[in-house]
């Protein structure tokens, strides 16, 4: 299984010719999109948003990840990141850096730019999609692996929203497992107690809860949390134990 | 074959968490993508958008249906119901009631939550999708088939806008085979004939047709009907004999 | 491998009953989503478009091509294309003229409408579905090929915006290879010097640059094009060497 985490938006040619080089490379594989709408040139949010959502597929998973604003240029290298028993192909801009981090020890590989013609401007299809191709047909990443450190300093835990949904609720990046069942969350001039589902308050009121995959996610139940309070990818909250 | 019908957006994550579930217990399976926009939070509007839209579907197809505000509360059990020799899988919240009553007859069994974790708000991965796997490798529902009846007393056919289209254009809940040639829709100010098709009305002309799926529908040639006549989700229609 | 070109948008169903026509006709066939945000009833536009995109998918691959706004009418014939190596599958509007003369010969086959149910305004899931399958799974087009020859007199390269991408990029209708190292674009009351890549100019700058598809391309970095400089499909440009 190929899962696909990238901000390039559906509907657009990017996913589909990253797709046909996939299925070109790797005949038949199932692939998942999981985002394509992380974080726009957001590496920052997006790597909250990975580490928590990557944890939910099994290890030996391959996970294809593009946010990437640098790409072209000399700022960040193309990489496979192994951590916590999955792979990680993408740019080494720290959209890897909360998983690893979560992992607590990654592994990476520098990815050589493919032989052929590789564009300047979109590297998800000509350098990323064929070594996360390789990986999902058994093939172990080329060269010598390396020893993780990351050198951005960014917290395990982010007290900010990452990503607004569909529905207008703001995922944040913070694990609610490290928030106890009283802890409250200011944001917008409100301060919201945690509520255990959608359907324990009342209709209009906005609340904190677990998110289906561990984050603390800011929603108002039959409403949107995101008009309500204000919430865009980048609000910062406070956290009130 | 399984098919999804869903008001979750295909570009966040929730979508794609259902696939993976799919692929994992139902290896290979063809998943198809019909509504990820149905209207959302609202059950009823989108049983008659079902309705029409399952019955393109040969007989024996799996449906996974998920429109659930009441997600992770008592108001609504998850079932398994069988109806016009196809399966439907979601919330017991009014959202088959119109395919098993435009069926005339149908059967549903209860699913059970699984034994592993199950989210609160996310029954769709956790419980619909797992379920709705098994029926596409072949396997029956668990447990005891009950006569299905609904307890809603929603009509058979609705006179409202049930959906709009990328194009602007306003499906509505009443099917086109119980009109008549010259029935006219009265809808925001204005009243509608009927046309076989767009290119038989001037452009930037609205007309009301029976579309691709047996329902009739509030177009404009060339145009917006939403825009031009203030159509969304809700909005009631009168019908002229 | 069979790729969709379409302005159906995703979410809504008619993507999906497309490939449930695919799938029933040609079960495992690999399907890819190109586009399905193609210009809206824009058969010229989308035309530029799809002949540069689908140069990069290999001889022999069949693309299903519906941007279409005389469906049901005697406007235009649907039809299967073959130009260099690909075929092309959809309404004769000119969708494949730019695609055609750009490979300097083309042949055509008239789709006969299939015998069963045919609707009024679905010629992509109940005739263009169906033709494309059957190429997909190796059959030659009914019927008699003929030479194909445009009446429409549209040029090789357009001097317009041609789409708008998820990150405001525009895409134009010219080939970057046409145009010289210091060619220089004028658009929305500004010239435009080209830039090699994204992370060649300053944050903010506005620049164009050969995308990925050959295709000359306006953007600006880290920045919202269509936005600082008022594009949208059909916003005309001059080149100035």
């Amino acid at each position: 299984m190929l899962v696909l985490f990238t901000d390039f938006g559906l509907e657009g040619p990017y996913v589909g010719q990253m797709k046909a080089v996939i299925e070109r490379e790797a005949p038949g594989v199932a692939v998942i999109d999981l985002f394509h709408d992380a974080p726009a040139h957001d590496p920052r949010a997006a790597a909250y948003l990975l580490a928590a959502y990557a944890r939910a597929f099994e290890r030996g998973t391959a996970l294809l990840c593009v946010v990437d604003p640098g790409v072209g240029s000399d700022e960040r290298a193309p990489v496979v990141l192994q951590a916590g028993g999955r792979w990680f192909v993408g740019p080494d801009n720290g959209l890897f850096d909360v998983a690893a981090a979560q992992a607590g020890a990654a592994k990476y590989w520098e990815i050589a730019l493919p032989g052929g013609p590789v564009s300047a401007s979109f590297h998800g299809r000509d350098v990323f999609a064929p070594a996360a191709a390789r990986l999902a047909r058994g093939e172990p990443p080329p060269g010598e692996a390396r020893a993780w450190r990351s050198t951005r300093g960014w917290p395990d835990d982010l007290a900010e929203v990452v990503y607004i949904d569909r529905f207008g609720n703001g995922i944040t990046g913070l694990r609610a497992n490290g928030l106890g069942a009283d802890a409250r969350i200011a944001v917008g001039g409100r301060v919201l107690a945690r509520a255990p589902t959608f359907a324990a308050v009342a209709e209009g009121s906005a609340f904190w809860y677990e998110n289906a995959n561990g984050l603390a996610e800011i929603a108002v139940n039959r409403g949107r949390a995101d008009a309500a309070l204000g919430l865009a990818v980048g609000t910062a909250l406070t956290v009130e134990d």
